[in-house]
């Protein structure tokens, strides 16, 4: 039986693997400087860090130690967010006998520090995150700060749960962090609940929440209504309006990739594995 | 930087991925039963066994141990011989500090003992390998017989190496076993030798390989003459006389996978990470 690690590295092989994922990297699609390879990399890098997560080590470190390894491939950014995503949910499950659930991964969230907050800006020193500018008077917490902005974590008092609370409203991952991961445990549902092959299970999921919710990475890296155009393409996908793979060169041609829904359906391939899915 | 058991776990990862292999499962081609996806799982499986190995386990219960994860997923055998390949690799990897060698591999395989030969028959009750008929003789030696043939083992005293060289004859991976890793090295040296993304430089060494000496898993489930037929189609396909995309079209539809060779192109990639090679 797979640890509760190897169910989230094995998550986020899945993930990159089911296609048609429109604008992603996957099994069919990639880009000259990000290729499938590098996610597999990333993927095997992340494992340690994983591992300190199930076994109880701070939340903080254990991801940064995860992000560190991660990078340790010529792509760059791979899957920092999805990993953001499975390392408290990674702590709830590894935390007691009870079945990982929303309330189990709220309470980690609660119970995270300053030190956490700490180790999650040291974090953006080991990759290149792509991040908007910080709202008016959030510039001395600026992510990009990394470890310089510690001081001021330290000063205000601020957990990596305050973090982010004050990122939430632009920021995909850090909602589910704060709204009790909602969309990751009903990407679970949706995978869990097909037929078929998992991975082509979660590219499906994948165009549903990208059908129901706007991308926050496509809104950082384009605007709000890019977004909102990709949801409403991603729906007419769904409705056989257009066909998926027609809609994956066309989102790769505009550089446009979903990152944040594909971070989602990483933590909610994490879910299904814990919860028995088998493979 | 990736442990040894991460550079074999991503090793088999990289190895799964390459395309076009012609016959075997890679990036974009899958049997229904047999799946890409499996491959991951198997990979992410075999790792805490992997991990044994490199931490001076005794060989043949790590290997039984990795066999015993990879197995968990519905897909059947995905990587037995690759895993057998990797191994002793990995135990002459994680031996001392000296650079991975072939002579240090050689003297890894002459310090097996009866107890690895006994978890290397144990590991066949794990998965179903397909194999032939033992020669004349051989039968209480069976490899299917698993755990039943353990108490010839010990009455003859044979160790795996031994094992090995009964098979060398008609198997691949047997034959590297007990000459010095001759074609994994080489193929380690191909791989490293090539230009851009290292999966398409995977696939092209595996047919190098495959137009240079008969696949054994071809012969096995087919007959010596299949394997011979294989080899010249696959320098047809290196000499641009068959486009290779083709080539994997034909041999997946006459179900020909050429599995000895794709295991060596497994314990080249371990080799060639574990000598620095970027992904």
């Amino acid at each position: 039986m797979r640890s509760t690690a190897q169910n989230a590295e094995l998550a986020l092989l899945l993930e990159v693997t089911g296609t048609p994922k429109p604008g992603n990297v996957d099994r069919h699609r990639e880009y000259p400087d990000l290729r499938f390879e590098h996610f597999l990399a990333g993927a095997v890098g992340a494992r340690p860090g994983l591992e300190r997560a199930a076994a109880g080590d701070p939340l903080g470190e254990s991801f940064l130690h995860a992000i560190d390894g991660m990078s340790d491939q010529r792509g760059g950014n791979t899957q920092f967010g999805a990993v953001l995503l499975q390392v408290p949910l990674v702590v709830a499950a590894g935390d007691d006998e009870r079945a990982l659930s929303p309330d189990r991964a709220s309470a980690v969230v609660e119970g995270t520090t300053v030190a956490d907050a700490a180790n999650f800006y040291r974090a953006f020193e080991a990759v290149d995150v792509a991040v908007d500018d910080p709202p008016e008077g959030m510039e001395p917490l600026d992510v990009r700060r990394g470890s310089d902005a510690v001081p001021v974590l330290a000063e205000r008092e601020l957990t990596l749960q305050d973090i982010m609370e004050r990122s939430a409203d632009r920021d995909g991952v850090a909602r589910e962090w704060v709204e009790g991961f909602e969309r990751s445990f009903a990407a679970a549902e949706s995978i869990q609940s097909g037929d078929g092959p998992v991975a082509d299970r979660a590219a499906r999921t994948f165009l549903e929440l990208l059908a129901s919710e706007g991308d926050t990475f496509v809104a950082t890296k384009h605007d709000r209504a890019t977004a909102e155009a990709v949801t409403e393409r991603a729906q007419a996908a769904l409705d056989g309006e257009i066909d998926p793979e027609a809609l994956a060169e066309e989102f790769v041609d505009e550089g446009i990739n979903p990152g944040t829904t594909a971070d989602i359906v990483a933590a909610g391939l994490f879910v299904a594995l814990e919860r028995g899915m088998d493979v």
